[in-house]
């Protein structure tokens, strides 16, 4: 778990996948950036590898993740993602485990010491519950947890999901932030999903396939806080 | 075959793999540029990721190309390295399936399909002679043919394994420009190579783990180029 | 190309998948060797690996396949499947590169010479007549070109599809057997493919999950054979 | 955890990788049924795939398990190695995540549950501690952690490394029997680790490589149950 970076809940996730890059991913950081400010809200953003250093430079408030990381050292490894070039290239931070990039067990717990190392944090995807117990033995800094059947479906994740999710992490290592997703496609199911417990949550398709991407990036945002102050008024 | 690019041998390959990333990468990069233009050489320089876009943006000579990239669409795909990403940054071309990252013919076939799409040049690497003439069987710019258990080491590649590869690789399609590879460690080494009848070469342990890498990188063109015009003098 | 087992088209092959197994999968082993005798036709038999010792000696005209194989040479490799292991245990042939397990370029190219080795016959699959030309540089027995999007599906593949195979694979190598697959549902899916030009098919779902499968198999060989000597008379 | 199979420390694990197969493989396995039978310690056998059958067949005291399974229900996944079929065959369990077989933590997760369902006992290799704890997580119900560096190096795995596994996994499951393994060359490694604290251990190169590997697999089940008693005497 790198301590550097200051992240605390309710946290919000905007992974760009492949939906859009260059420009128009800058745009969206920016906006992305505002809103961030505006609510006092933290927003990791992950775009595409070549996008992270403009990004970077560009926003200050959003973190700013990498999509994905290899547990490589300087030196061999074509083709891999090096932790060392992407700390220098401004991010703050790495997904890792994503459905759509799974990797070995042994692995997320090579990359999770990489990523402590050359200081960036670390958000490890799960399947289920028990995946998410499994991962919190490795001490990332946040441990995202999705039903995959429902991720990129208007389905969101359920109760009981959530709630066994937050029990067993939390009793392993209460510091580990967990984010639930799968399945956010509007403000409304942002708040339902921490009125249920999460700490943090997150979407892709519900905000990069909207008519407007912008306001419904905003209303997200807007319902996390207002959902969290909700349930944990000050 | 992407044809939007003006690729001629001889050629010279640069990897970086993870050795150097940055500034030291962009230092390197501009040298490379300097030499490319100082000995008409087309050199492919090949950094990590999000070094792509200030490499490309500070140099005019030498080709800027992935080290790996995805055959994924636009849409989902998240840790893909997505080909209008890359394009979109400043690369001209993309490595494919290198020792240190293998891919699935399929992927091959469909990256090279993409690339071709997308305007994007393709170095796909093969282990043998018989897996460079697999390959040419899919259109791509150039195949890099080297021994993987040469690669890094200290002995170059041989005679007989450089004339099958241009012999099965020009028969399937002469536009085809063939690179060898492994080993290569010093001048003398490209000399060689470039006698031995490969149309291209390529060194990164030879030239990032040397005391002055600079001078390497020049020798081992310069010697590129004399050994080329002394076998197909003009 | 292991040339120790006569493989004369037109074949037929049936791929168990993980459909059946055990005493389901011997007896429709045991039926589809009386089918190959009376019909004189060489049916592929692929079971799941521990079903191949009962089914090789139980057999006598059917070639039993392995579903897959590694290249591995005999020492490490724990959970691979051993070349030498399989011929012991009566297999004559494996399959590889399948769409449900891919490999690597590189490991198609050792995989078909650890075959030659050993004394096993290799079918090797590809998804479009592209990746068949490239695998046809590789020398295996047979090839499988099948569209992967209509693998269990009841679209059977198409004329231009199987000629553009044929075409490509025969100017390589002309002794090696191409197969068309996917889709194959019916008898008359059959007779379409050779009629269209394949010397060889096969079916799973459109057996397995047939409700009578021993007479779909019976049919679709039969329906093979008559549709092979209409175009090929004697 | 499945509990239909007795498995009760100390144990012993024979992992045949690819070093042997066939009548090598099936007269090994008798001489370990006897050893097995003659010291009442429980040894864990895994042979390749196709010799499953009939060592199953063949013994009556040692565990027949296998190298690896897939996670595939009944159906589709062609070079899978399916759950039910290794039943049937006669395997009582399965090897999952070996250093040599890495799978995603997502798979390791799916297939212990397939594993339940079917009624398989599953033994899960760890590379550290952490790792074994996260496995554990997952409820196997054994693990093997050994640090990768060390398999098949006659140097064996240490006092910390066996404490820090045994009491993380212990403290999260105390059912979960502990295995540690890796550069177990001769009786005296064997003694050495269970005095160390180690539940279970295992060996393949010492075994498989010695001269006389009759006398040595005995040597090591005769140290390690003395070791045992040594420490926990009845």
């Amino acid at each position: 778990m790198y301590r550097g970076l200051k992240l605390k809940p309710p946290l919000f996730e905007i992974g760009l996948k492949g939906y859009i890059y260059g420009n128009q991913a800058l745009e969206l950081a920016k906006e992305a950036d505002r809103i961030s400010e505006k609510y006092d809200i933290g927003i990791i953003f992950d775009p595409q590898y070549v996008d992270i250093p403009l990004i970077a430079r560009e926003t200050r408030n959003i973190f700013v993740f990498s999509q994905h990381m290899d547990s490589v050292e300087v030196g061999r490894g074509l083709g891999s993602v090096l932790p060392e070039a992407l700390k220098n290239a401004g991010a703050v931070g790495t997904l890792l485990n994503h459905a759509e990039r799974r990797i070995t067990l042994t692995e997320i717990s090579k990359a999770i010491k990489r990523a402590d190392e050359v200081g960036l944090a670390t958000l490890v995807c799960a399947d289920s519950p028990e995946e998410a117990a499994a991962v919190a033995q490795l001490k990332p800094n946040m441990i995202l947890a999705e039903p995959p059947d429902l991720i990129g479906s208007s389905s969101a994740v359920g109760k009981e999901f959530i709630e066994k999710t937050m029990a067993l992490v939390k009793s392993i290592d209460p510091e580990i932030i967990v984010f639930n997703s799968a399945g956010i496609k509007t403000a409304e199911d942002v708040r339902n999903v921490i009125m249920l417990g999460a700490e943090a949550t997150g979407s892709t398709s519900g905000i990069l396939k909207a008519k407007d991407p912008y306001s419904v990036m905003e209303e997200m945002v807007k319902a996390l806080k207002e959902g969290w102050l909700e349930i944990h008024p000050e």
